[in-house]
Order: structure tokens, then sequence, then C-alpha cells
């Protein structure tokens, strides 16, 4: 491979110009080997937030992550597959239930992910609630279980896309995460090295989410649709709203349970809504032709649900962890709720303990939030609006300061609901 | 002191905010402290350089830069205090003749330098070509020769803002060089941490300089004098011209030998003139009301020259050393000399062993370039115009590759000459 000196790549970003793919393949190479230094990458990091990137630098920058590790080949689990990722919302559950679903509907769903940090949780921690649910999969048992279940939610291992752990460790650390070519060659060098065939995007929009605008998310949504083509992997992504939780829970435990819920027929009528739209593009993708709401009421989702929790070591028929401590906020004055903020309800389910500052600190499976009164609900003066769940009350102050302000409540009746459902985003 | 979250710092900058000097005042701090990281640091200096920095911000950034050593105490040495810096050009050996010059008419010149880096060569390497000098002085040395002659060239001792020394190491490694506001406090903490009650600033622009045009030399400039002026440094900014090298020698020994020539009533043009022109700016700043031109006749800077040499350690009749290889290339036709541009040459005396890739790299005293024709000067066809001075013949390819073009011979009569000084600003 052709080498380079680390500051002509750094300058030449700096100065608005547009790297080689030879200039890409060298500084991520390198910069994985240890032979480019962190100062010297988040150096270029900045001049890329601020530059931006063009197309092909993006996908030569993918596809560099990419190959810094090993791409997996799941041709041979004798199903479509198909997977979907969030860009991360609060209350965001929908995987628990859609990933049996689609699997229940005849694909494979190879869902890799990675731990929570900060205030959108993780779908590794949310699982984690269940008694004896183990993340780790080998790669053999991982081809089995998509062969013979289709439902896979599991630990990515570290040689998918090492680049971008260590890039992403990084970025964290320097003020350089907010960058929509980085955000999405992350998303996508992992999704692509995991080996599905094909992608459904959930890119969140709102303040509860990392794209507070909707010119933001499309222009992330857009280039990750990109990227997947240009590695022949059939992505479709679709902006959802992201400015109050998605269902009533925001935790791990409690998330599970909302989810369960939506197995079993039920659940917040918005999850439900979101599950069958992202279930639907996938089966598209997929070339499955199947109702994906009818499979849900017949049952067939909490099949593969318990399948696949057994196949991991769960127990689907233990209960689900309890708090010690249970507290509620009541409503201030009689009225309808006009607004239910996202991010003080993430930030407060997070102070709880069902999320961590850093990523080698534990998180608390029975922490989180419930929320009782959700926009367009009428309340009464003292009805219970919030429960706060955690282990460690001493807790529990900071994340009613965060709720302050979180829900508005105004007489009279009920403006029209914000649609959930923004955009589509096709390949 | 406030404490900050560097992330929070770099994001500010990077948003295109202003960093409050408690920011400021912390994130310096915790960097020289080592408790903000190289990276977080290099990401902050790239956001500076895209964003840049209001006047507040860099006066701010100087001050942290001062308080991170000492400042030095020269209202003892019973003479008017004045320093000269130069930005860096091919050629410069002003200094060497310009120190002495200034102490004769009777100021004190406490000229305090970094080693050279790059093409542009360094004052303390060119006078270590003289046998026996010492660039290192203790404090009670320095004001004892200030004191007694006025006159000094010294090493600036590492307590002497050592927020700089750290910065721009990691600078130099992260493309983040080029930021006048870096430069300026970079430059401008330095000189006041030296104790200097005023100082001549020589700002050069064009090819072979730092700034390129005079538009960021004069933004450079401008800087500079404010800086210096909200620390009770009187200051004079003098633009001069770098398109072509200063004199006829750029190097070591062969700089010191152009100095001399100065110091013996003779010398190039150019380099008089600007001796003369920074002389009179200097005493003007100083209250000294002499004139340089008689001085420089009289003799009274060769007796300063030697005085200080010798209080250093050197040998002021010592020979200066002499090259083992001298080649020499010739003109390719007849003509007169139209261009002969700063920058090959500097990189050429670089590429010869006058100057160091690397901080630990040692430097040829004898090794450099003497340019035999300069602009506005009549060549035969095969008369001598480079002569290339080292001490390894197998550096001698790369130093002629570098000068190929350097020089341009055009038929006919001369154009006019390019003026040398091209601007003052002052406080």
């Amino acid at each position: 491979m052709t080498s380079f000196a680390a500051v002509d790549v750094i300058t030449a970003k700096r100065d608005g110009g547009t790297l080689t793919t030879a200039q890409i393949d060298w500084v991520v190479g390198a910069y994985t080997a240890g032979e480019v230094a962190e100062e010297q990458m988040s150096a270029l990091l900045m001049a890329i937030l601020l530059n931006g990137m063009a197309p092909a630098e993006i996908a030569a920058w993918t596809a560099a992550m990419i190959r810094s590790g090993v791409r997996l080949d799941l041709s041979g689990v004798g199903r479509p597959t198909v997977d979907k990722h969030s860009t991360g919302g609060v209350g965001d559950k929908v995987s628990l239930a859609l990933v049996p679903l689609v699997a229940a509907c005849g694909a494979a769903v190879p869902q890799l992910s990675g731990r929570g940090l900060g205030h959108t949780g993780g779908t590794l921690d949310k699982m984690a609630s269940i008694r004896g649910w183990r993340a780790d999969l080998s790669p053999e048992a991982l081809t089995g279980q998509l062969s013979r279940i289709g439902a896979v939610i599991c630990a990515a291992s570290p040689d998918l896309a090492p680049a971008d752990r260590k890039l992403y460790a990084l970025r964290d650390v320097t003020g350089t995460v907010e960058s929509v070519p980085m955000i999405s060659a992350s998303i996508m060098s992992k999704k692509i090295a995991e080996g599905t065939a094909s992608l459904v995007l959930d890119v969140k929009v709102g303040d509860g989410a990392f794209m507070k605008t909707r010119e933001r998310a499309t222009e992330l949504a857009r280039t990750m649709v990109e990227l997947g083509a240009a590695h022949g992997v059939r992505t479709t992504a679709v902006l959802t709203d992201m400015s109050t939780p998605l269902g009533r829970a925001a935790g791990n435990a409690v998330e599970v349970a909302e989810a369960l819920d939506v197995l079993a027929g039920g659940g917040p009528a918005d999850v439900v809504e979101l599950t069958l739209a992202l279930a639907s593009e996938m089966l598209a993708l997929a070339g499955i032709d199947r109702d994906p709401a009818r499979v849900l009421a017949s049952g067939g989702a909490m099949d593969s649900w318990r399948a696949m929790v057994s196949a991991q070591g769960g127990d689907p028929a233990a209960p689900l962890p309890r708090p010690a401590e249970v507290e509620v906020v009541t409503a201030e004055r009689d009225g309808t709720v006009t607004e239910l903020a996202a991010l003080p309800v993430g930030l407060a389910a997070w102070r709880l303990g069902a999320g961590r500052a850093r990523k080698e600190d534990p998180v608390q499976a029975a922490a989180g939030v419930l929320c009782l009164a959700r926009p367009g609900e009428r309340v009464v003066r003292g009805q219970p609006v919030f429960e706060l769940h955690t282990d460690t009350p001493e807790r529990l102050d900071a994340a009613r300061s965060e709720l302050a302000g979180a829900l508005r409540i105004d007489p009279g009746d009920a403006a029209p609901l914000r649609p959930l459902i923004l955009d589509t985003v096709r390949g």
C-alpha cells in the first residue's frame, strides 16, 4: 500500500481538499495499526467534521473500515438476511419485538449490536435484564441460530470493523462525534461487515435524537443508503420522530416488558405502528410477501422471541427484575398533555442507572422511567405522570431534576399529534 | 481555577463560538499539566485554525501561555530593553549584526531564541558555527551581559512559556501550524515572557516565508502588535519581502561570514538596508536618539559583536568552519537574473545539512548555499551562480534538485527590483 505523511493528509483536508482513496486507505489502516498517532487522527477528524467529505471519500473511508476486520458470510443460513439499525432514540425498544417478528415471517435477522453509551440506551443492555441471557455468540452459534430460528440479537465481535471501535472511542473524547460522514461510515461499516444482504435504517429526528433537524437526518439517511448500495447491501432509511419517547417505558427491564406486550398483541400504539412499518420495509427488501400484522396477531412472533431468548441461555418465562425503589411524580394541574420531551426522559432513565457514562460502567437492569401520561392524554392534578425506577434511591433527585419541565400540560383539548413516520429514503 | 470538560471547550470552538477567558485559562493550564490529552488539544487546535479566534481569545491564550512559566524581569539591567523577532526567512542573518549594533547605540537586546526547524534556519545554529560559543546562559549571566555589553543572543530557557513548547511540538505533527492566532500567541508569549520592554517584529511575506500573502502577513502583524500592547510591550511590526533570499548566503557559517561583512561596513545592500531599518525602529521604541548608520560605520557594532561572542565563550577571531565539499552550479544562458526564488534556496541549504528535519537532528556548521547571482544582475553562460557547501557530498544531488528552476535568467535588461520593506504596523 502507498504510504503518506500523516501531516500531508491532515493539511489536504484542512485546506478543503478531497482525499484520494489511497490516502484514506493508508490513514485508516495506519491509524488502526497504531502508526498514525491519536492526536493526528483527531486533528483530521475535526477537519473532516468542519470541511465535510464528498460521497467518494465517505465510501472509501467506509470500505477501509470494513477492510480493517472481517466481513461475515451469511449466505449459507438458508433464509434471506435483513437487519435493522436505529440511530438511537429514547424508549426505542423496537428491535426486541421486530427481530422475532421478521424472523417469524421467514427472514434471518442478524442483529449484531454494541452496548449503549449515553441517554438512548442499548439493545444489549435491555436484553441483559432477561435471566440467563448471553450477548456473546460464536460465529457457528450465530449462523446456526439464524438458520433454525431466524432471530439473533447479540454482541458484535471485536473483529468486525475494529477501526471503527478505535475511531469511535477517539471521537467521543475529542468533540468529533457529530459528523455525518463519520456517523454514516461508522454505522454502515459495522452493518456491512456483519454480512446482512439488506438493511432498514431508522433515522431518528428531534430533540431526543442525535439529528435534531429533518434536514440533517435526511442527509444522514441519503448518505447511508448510498453507502449500502455501493457495497451491495439493499438499504432503505425511514425517518421517524424522536421529539417524544417511543411508548411509555425508557430503561432496561421496563422496555423488555413493553416489547413483550407488543409481542402479545398489545402495547403502545406508536411502538406497534413503528414495529409494523419497519417490518414491512424489511420484508420488502428480503423479498418476502407476508403481512407482519397477521404474523404478530397469530402469536408467531412471540414463539420466535421465546426460541431466540432460549437459544442464548435466557429464560423467557422468568420474571423481570423489579427495582428496589419506585417513586411517583404527579401532575401539577388539570389539562391535556401537549408535550412530553424525549431528551429529559432519556437523561432521567440514565441518571437512575439504566445507562452508563463510561463504557466500563455497569447498568441497572431494573432502572428506568415509565411515562404514565403521553401527548394527547388528559390528566387531573395529583394524578401520577411518571414512575421512577432505581436500585439506588440517591439517584432519584438527579432524575427528578432532569424531568422538571419535560411534561407540558395545557388547558383545553389535545392538539393533533405529530406523525411518527416522517419520510422514507429508498436506494 | 474553574474546571471544564475538554469536550465542551472543543465543541464550543468547533461550533463557531467564542471561548471564555476561564475556558482558555483552564485548557492551556490543564494541557500543560497533562490533564487534557494530546488528541483533545489537537482537535481544539484544528477547530481554532478553521474557525478562528477573536482578539480577546488570542489575548487570553497568550496570557495563559505566559503564566505557564516565568516572566523575566530585566528592569535592573540599566539600559532600555528592546528585542527583534523575525517570522523566519531564507538567508535571514539580520539578528547577528543588528543585536550588537543596537547594543552599541545604548540599548540592551535580550535575544532569546529557539533552534531552527525546517528550511529557514535558526539564529542559534548560525552562532554555533563560531568556535567555543555557547547558547546557554544562566539568568544571572544573561542580566550581567545585558548590563555590561547590551547584546545577548542565547537559548530561551525551558521555563519561558513551557505551554508553547508543548503546543508547538503538537502543532508540528498535526497540521495545525498555519493558524494566525496560534502563531501570534506562540511568538508573543515567548517574547513577552523574556522580559523585553519593547519589540520590533520582522514579518516576512512571500514564497520563502510562512505568510505567503501580504494580507495574511498584515493580519499576523496587527494581531501581534495588539498582543504586545495588551501586555505593556511597545511593539512595531515591519513587513518585509521574502520572495528572494536575504543577501547571498543561506546556511550557518556562510551567514555568519556575511553578517561579519555587514559589521565591517560592507555586506549585501539588502542586508544592510534591513539591518538599519530595524535598528531605527528598535531605537525609536527604546527612546534612544542615535543614528545606527553612523554607529555601524564607526566600528562600534563590531566591538559589541566581539564582546558578545567572547562573553559566551566564543572566539571572534577564530576562522569559520569550511565545508569538506564545494560544488558550483553555472548559468545556462546569458541574460539578466529576473528571479531567485527563496524557498528552493532554503530547501537546498537544508538538504545540504544546514537545517534539521527533527528537533534532535544535528546540523552542519559549514553547510549552505551561496547565491553568486542575485535579481537584477547580469550573467553569462557558464558563469557560477550557486556554490553548494556540505560535509556530506551524498547530499549534493538533492540540493541540486531543489535549486532546479530557482534562478530565472531572461534576455534584456533588468526589471526594477521589488522593494524590500513593504509596510510598517505601529501600536
